[in-house]
């Protein structure tokens, strides 16, 4: 098996997000997807070392921001390099609190997903979560971060709770 | 609730394949991602109307063959708006067959992942299928297809059974 054929998937790039109780929190995702179009909903995978994870377990909601190509690494680090216990990720971000409770990122978001957790598969070291859509949206202008773009433009790593890690760079 | 959120949901273009007994067909489909890392795992959504979908249910494998950016809209027309039950997809086809007996597509394809079935979900409409990776490799060089540049540069539609099918096109 050649794990160097798993950078030839092609994703996203989001900012998943939740509540619990009056805290919120959220991590850099790419593993989301749309898995049915009525009702809509869509799919999650999550690490469970991400705070974020343990909200959504709780809280059974989740959103998701899809961050624009103008995001820089600061905007990302925050979200995706720190953990929720050390910092409140969400100061100095603009956000806005959804339907669900989960929080909307309002920077570099072109729009979001929110969901209510519908079912879950605990894979290990990540929960697979699905979730049925309650509200969407466009945010803003703008042309969603591709992972590719995020790995080739920005030169962003996988974080090591990312479902796409892999010890040994790409060569 | 606005739909045209999830146009901005950013996907490949992927066949899914699978067998049963001595039948082999595929479906094209965009939603598959990576959802572990180690062990490595994969989930797809594929709408039970598609035969595949029987076939994987059936066999419990699936493999996903990434398609390049060069396969033509009668390339990828044969694999998702035809049906294996009225034609053999793979008629014509450079496929092998996998491991789990999948078969790999050997044209327009950068890579594939075979995938044996962990656990699944029924969506209804889908199944959300979860599968530990039994092989992946590099097939040939090439760009992956995303499909934002399938609906925008090659005007590909979402078929029926896709998750991302909207009755009304974006405007």
């Amino acid at each position: 098996m050649n794990p160097n054929a798993f950078f030839n998937m092609s994703y996203g790039v989001y900012i998943a997000s939740s509540i619990n109780g009056d805290k919120i929190n959220a991590h850099i995702v790419n593993a989301v997807m749309q898995t049915t179009s009525s009702p809509a909903t869509f799919c999650l995978a999550s690490n469970k070392n991400n705070l974020t994870c343990e909200y959504i377990q709780q809280s059974k909601v989740f959103a998701v921001s899809v961050v624009d190509n103008d995001a820089d690494m600061k905007f990302i680090g925050r979200f995706g390099f720190r953990t929720g216990r050390d910092i409140d990720k969400f100061d100095g971000i603009k956000y806005r609190i959804g339907q669900t409770g989960a929080p909307i990122v309002l920077e570099h978001t072109v729009a979001f997903v929110e969901c209510k957790v519908i079912n879950q598969i605990d894979l290990g070291s990540h929960i697979l979560f699905v979730g049925e859509v309650v509200d969407a949206d466009n945010i803003a202008e703008g042309k969603p971060l591709t992972y590719a773009d995020y790995h080739n433009v920005k030169k962003g790593l996988s974080p090591k709770n990312a479902p796409t890690y892999i010890e040994k760079p790409k060569a």
